[in-house]
């Protein structure tokens, strides 16, 4: 059997980036401002650090303003829920990125729920998670509605198809099963407790992986000829699948990295620069 | 192999109502008020009109105020939307039901949203998706919630098994599908879409049929020993599964009429309850 096709989110994430940037300068010339996105740390994890000074940097790139919220680790949730509050509030404000996981003692969902719908551009919100669910117009959690997008740049239409998405976590595999099920795919949940993983994984026409075990989906659990999507980032470039043995089954794969990873930041880029057209258009 | 034996609704329900009504009285007596259900139909459908009175007269019995709004088929939604937040402003009332379908012209979506969370005794906002969804406290639509109860009543627990709900509603497969993924069972969502249903439906342990289409599932697809939940309800008295053939196969079953159907209500009232209790502890 010959090798799957990559498929390559760098190149797709690229191309979206330059549209994004494309649209943020016709808006900021149109209107005189720049789409803004206010990203929110609470804390010093390192790895949140380096996350949000990424998405900084590609909001540079991309003609967008970033504006940075630093709260210390001893935040509160009610003065997080304030500064997010007054965010939701802010015109110049378009989007609005809370970077998680946050300290223990931080009620997330409270956190999340003080995002306004309309600049919940990262996905978070339960209104973001049900107009995925119901198929409405809204903003998609980033990394699943990166995963459509790379489906349908490689023609994979999800219609009558048995989808398989491994993981439940609230951002990325409850919402990538949804937008599945919304594009007609026949979605089955899988996760810890599911008995029979490689039963499961074995019916599938398109697997995600999203549930950050190293290698857990071996090649010998592919159906042939199925569309592997592996969300799962871990320790040492290592995704959730076994690439090796996964790319002598599959049609289609993503790498690890370079396949979804490229397409979260591309996704929040380009919901951005969609809010802020929207409130010019409201304004 | 032996019949399957009957999950009775019927009964279940009646001790719910029963105990309900206990803490209806409880609460009444302890603060003058009576727990008040609010009613909205818009227009005269005549299964709607059927409905509501069916609720109303059931709240009477469990000792629930129910306050009737009765607004004219051309309500705007607008209008609907009014009313609806008044309501929900409204400290007199606990729990609000906005009878549904409601005619083309209303945005079932806004109006729904107009309804407060801690009153949604529906399950119908998108909040109360979520929070099915996420696992998180609040109200469950009421039959999936029913649903749920019958399992629990009958010793199924869904963890671990391969769970098959067909039919994806938004108040009814969809949340089904996501309360059983919430106590870790394997979830399937099946539809119109889906290739080859007989082939889902006979890898579940649990089936659980909500699409309205009389007697789609037969007794040949069901895996021995399953427990097949039916909250079809088509004319006659028919639900989606083919009963005569599914009770040789399961080992327990839903009758219908007699099985889903009493639950739903009883979940409303119990809801109503629970938020009339919640909302004497805040005040």
């Amino acid at each position: 059997m010959s090798q799957a096709r990559l498929m390559d989110g760098t190149a797709l994430a690229g191309r979206i980036l330059d549209e994004t940037a494309k649209r943020a300068a016709d808006l900021t010339e149109r209107t005189g401002q720049a789409p803004c996105l206010a990203t929110v740390l609470v804390g010093e994890d390192p790895a949140s650090v380096t996350y949000v000074r990424m998405k900084r940097n590609r909001c540079r790139k991309a003609g967008i303003e970033s504006r940075h919220v630093e709260l210390p680790a001893a935040t509160t949730t009610e003065e997080l829920v304030g500064t997010l509050r007054e965010l939701s509030a802010d015109p110049t404000v378009h989007g609005i990125l809370l970077q998680h996981p946050m300290g223990p003692h931080i009620d997330e969902r409270a956190a999340f729920e003080a995002i306004a719908p309309e600049k919940d551009v990262d996905g978070v919100t339960f209104a973001s998670f049900a107009t995925m669910s119901f198929g409405l117009p809204g903003f998609v959690s980033c990394t699943p509605g990166g995963i459509m997008r790379l489906l349908d740049e490689y023609d994979v239409d999800p219609a009558g198809k048995r989808a398989v998405v491994v993981g439940r976590s609230a951002i990325l595999g409850k919402p990538a099963g949804m937008l599945l099920l919304a594009r007609d795919a026949t979605v089955t949940y899988c996760h810890s407790r599911t008995a029979d993983l490689s039963a499961a994984v074995r019916e599938a026409d398109i697997v995600v992986a999203a549930v950050g075990r190293p290698r857990l989906i071996r090649g010998q659990d592919i159906k042939p000829g199925a569309v592997v999507v592996d969300a799962g980032y871990n320790a040492g470039n290592v995704g959730d699948v076994d690439f090796d043995s996964a790319v002598e089954r599959a049609s289609l794969i993503t790498p690890v990295p370079g396949g979804v990873g490229p397409m979260t930041i591309a996704t929040l880029l380009e919901q951005t620069v969609d809010a802020a057209v929207t409130a010019a258009r409201q304004s």
